[in-house]
């Protein structure tokens, strides 16, 4: 304890050493990158309030295609969802004729699934049971036919709190530095941030930016064979369609990585939020799960598997409400009871959430009177996405020194931009990524905030950034053109050929 | 790999080592122990599910006395609390004479700050702007003048995302067991969870239960320099009003701990989730931040404070919505900047209990036409709740064999209850503590759900248990007297009066 004796005002906020200072902070946050809304967005955000200060900028304002915010890009919710969701949290509106019974029905079913018939009370830590069941339904018509045990869905709060959790049961904090997870790159940072704060082995599996980012098995080979030599890999992780890539893995691919995780013994971790977020025409997606019980009982009855589903993306884009179920197969029960009480900790996820999600897998049916607006509103989001996606890549390839792989699903184009020589060493000099160089310079001069490749992993020597396809059509054409205007004089000025 | 070709169907299931199993688990998950939704819950389940299905008992239903779920025990929710988030779920209902103009204008606020207007939407990390800025604006109410910076506040996902958030800023997985936190005994399980699941050491403090359960200022001492031969203690956290002891701390004993946490440099976490739940008239909620302020600006600019809050408890209940604040005060800004990071991470907080939040912190005012049933449900709600404090203290004391301390705030009892030698020494062949005995022969015989002392840590030799004195007046009654009886049971059966 140090205490000083000096008395002007501004000076005696610091008289007393702070316990948490950056020194003492837990050395696992300091090392914790989240890029999606890193320096970047914050930067964005200050450019923001200057705007609205009434400041001037080449542009009037800022578009963030930084992160996959479906509702603040102008995405409209669902309308049944949303009449579900205020049905259960206020019941006294069942009384009212302007909502259409199939809502009402739901509700109701929820609502009887909650303590007290209330979204007030907790509900049991793996989620109400009615929405687990509704779920494991969901589940087996997806998968046509197979099983699904509702014991083995657990709601939870957004897919990044079931992700965490289960690499929490992985990692020891004393073992850390042994325990290997096995991510793509490039990857959603999610699974970095998770494995810096846990302390745990970031093992890197390049997806093949040559191959429209597929993943290629002997990739997986040598990524595990490498890690060998320092850590004992436990999991992979794999996120399908791709974030940030967009590529939609096939089925044998996906045979592929689940015999290897059976030869060599890890457990799976397979991120589907954007399952219903398939574009390209000759792109289809199979779950883990679906291909795991075609590859036999052997298999199905053997490789740990969980895959996680989100309210936040789909045709839905509910990130607000923070909904999310995993699927956990071939879990240890012992360890599933672990997981339970872990899950306990944090009581349970936001019932809201759990009701959104209840709407996702237990959609209107043809022979339902609210089916037709709920299947043109679901039509409309996907349709425009797909469009989004074709414009999105066909603009960014008529670049020259951008290359786009086809935005096959998910929300995001990843292209590969060339930064000039000269830019690099500039970027160098100020202790940045070139990419993060390219993306600030991108949005101090046009307003568009989009997220350095960097911040997502990517092979030495190339850069890219990762922008949504989420703003509206004529938006997003505004956008995709001040992007190339911009490279174009990006590689002007640094090829020096002004 | 173990692959063993026995063919039998059965067998096949394990025919696989598992990647993760008891023995691989991470230990510091396996050592978390959280009793409110323990075992005796567990089998509380069990009981409920086989009376469902037909089975006889001595009871015809299981009361849940075990945890602080005030919907679930039949509280009905506050009319205007959800009116505002039901319109800010279905923004349609914008146009319905139904709902009241006071409700409708917090509804278009919250919605103005969420991007896209839509709950849907991801907020900012800490929360949405205006609601963080009513919660300071209450604050400043609350605390009389004292200056709360809306900066300082972060939404939560409930108040335990808050908690477990800052303390794993505090503990480093690394160094873990030389960071000692402070906390009193009995505690609120989730305090000793998230230290065993951070692996840091818990450093406990006894409350006085022979002065109704008040902090003692020398056993702060005695616990500190104790701790100091084999750790660093880092942190203290307080609970006030007391859970599970419901005692209500004096200002002159807050001041004696801010006073203690400044000379040794101790970072201070204030539990104050109950501060509206105060019921004995000599009794009153001082918020840790006011009496730090009162102490003068050597103390205010200096002690480093989060205190929590949350939407679950006070008058609301509402649990489900999941929906906390904390307000930081002093941290370092550097380290401020690692928190917004960190929660970054996970990306926002359910917006539903941000919204929840706001009501809570700007509820109708005396001049709204909202305010008289508001204030009605608000009344009825908290005095009941002291009704049955002083109930549940008056028939427990009347039982020989237990003595119970006022329940002048939160929502709990914690009874000390006498265990004759004989049952002490049952519950030692049974490998259990002789509370989990005492509470599971009592949900076996009446059909009561309370959770064993043990669970929130007590001192040796003495037992205890924690009920809720959620459930109505009625059934609290015929609740309480079945306890006695069970209890006068028991003794005669240990003692040998039979």
């Amino acid at each position: 304890l140090v205490l000083q004796t000096d008395s002007t005002s501004s000076l005696s906020r610091n008289l007393r050493e702070k316990t948490l200072t950056l020194d003492t902070l837990n050395p696992q946050v300091k090392a914790v990158e989240y890029a999606v809304r890193g320096p970047i967005v914050i930067k964005a955000g200050e450019i923001e309030r200057y705007l609205e200060e009434g400041g001037t900028k080449p542009f009037s304002e800022v578009i963030k295609a930084n992160i996959g915010d479906a509702h603040a890009m102008g995405q409209k919710p669902i309308t049944f969802l949303r009449q579900v969701v205020a049905l259960c949290t206020f019941p006294e509106l069942m009384d009212s004729p302007s909502f259409p019974e199939d809502a009402k029905r739901r509700a109701r079913r929820i609502l009887q699934g909650c303590g007290g018939h209330s979204l007030g009370s907790y509900s049991a830590s793996p989620g109400v049971e009615c929405i687990r069941k509704d779920i494991a339904a969901y589940i087996e018509q997806r998968d046509e036919g197979v099983p699904s045990d509702w014991e083995n869905i657990y709601l939870t709060t957004g897919a990044s709190d079931g992700i965490m959790t289960i690499l929490r049961l992985l990692v020891s904090g004393k073992d850390s530095s042994r325990t290997g997870v096995m991510i793509p790159i490039p990857q959603y940072p999610l699974y970095s941030a998770a494995i810096s704060e846990m302390d745990a082995v970031q093992v890197n599996y390049y997806l093949d930016e040559d191959n429209c980012w597929a993943l290629d098995i002997n990739e997986l080979h040598r990524s595990y064979q490498a890690a060998k030599q320092h850590c004992q890999p436990r999991v992979i992780c794999i996120i399908n369609p791709g974030n940030p890539t967009g590529q939609v893995q096939s089925k044998k691919c996906i045979e592929e990585v689940l015999h290897f995780a059976y030869e060599e013994n890890l457990f799976v971790m397979s991120d589907e939020v954007y399952q219903d977020n398939v574009y390209a025409p000759d792109c289809q997606f199979h779950s883990f799960k679906k291909v795991l019980y075609e590859m036999g009982p052997e298999y199905f009855n053997s490789v740990e598997l969980v895959s996680f589903h989100s309210t936040s993306k789909g045709y839905t884009g509910e990130c607000g409400f923070r909904g999310g179920y995993m699927e956990v197969i071939n879990m240890d029960p012992e360890v599933k009871a672990q997981l339970v009480k872990l899950l306990s900790v944090r009581l349970c996820p936001p019932l809201a959430g759990q009701a959104a999600m209840d709407v996702i897998v237990n959609p209107p049916q043809p022979e339902e009177h609210t089916f037709k607006q709920f299947h043109q509103e679901k039509s409309s989001v996907l349709g425009a996405l797909a469009e989004k996606a074709k414009l999105t890549e066909k603009i960014l390839n008529a670049v020259p020194g951008i290359k786009c792989n086809p935005v096959q699903g998910a929300m995001y184009a990843f292209p590969r931009i060339f930064i000039p020589p000269k830019a690099v060493e500039e970027a160098k000099a100020l202790g940045m990524q070139p990419d993060m160089l390219y993306c600030l310079r991108l949005l101090e001069e046009t307003g568009i905030c989009v997220v350095p490749g960097s911040g997502f992993g990517q092979k030495d020597g190339t850069y890219h950034f990762r922008m949504t396809i989420l703003p509206s059509i004529e938006k997003l054409k505004v956008l995709l053109g001040k992007v190339r205007d911009f490279h174009i004089g990006f590689l002007k000025e640094y090829s020096g050929l002004e």
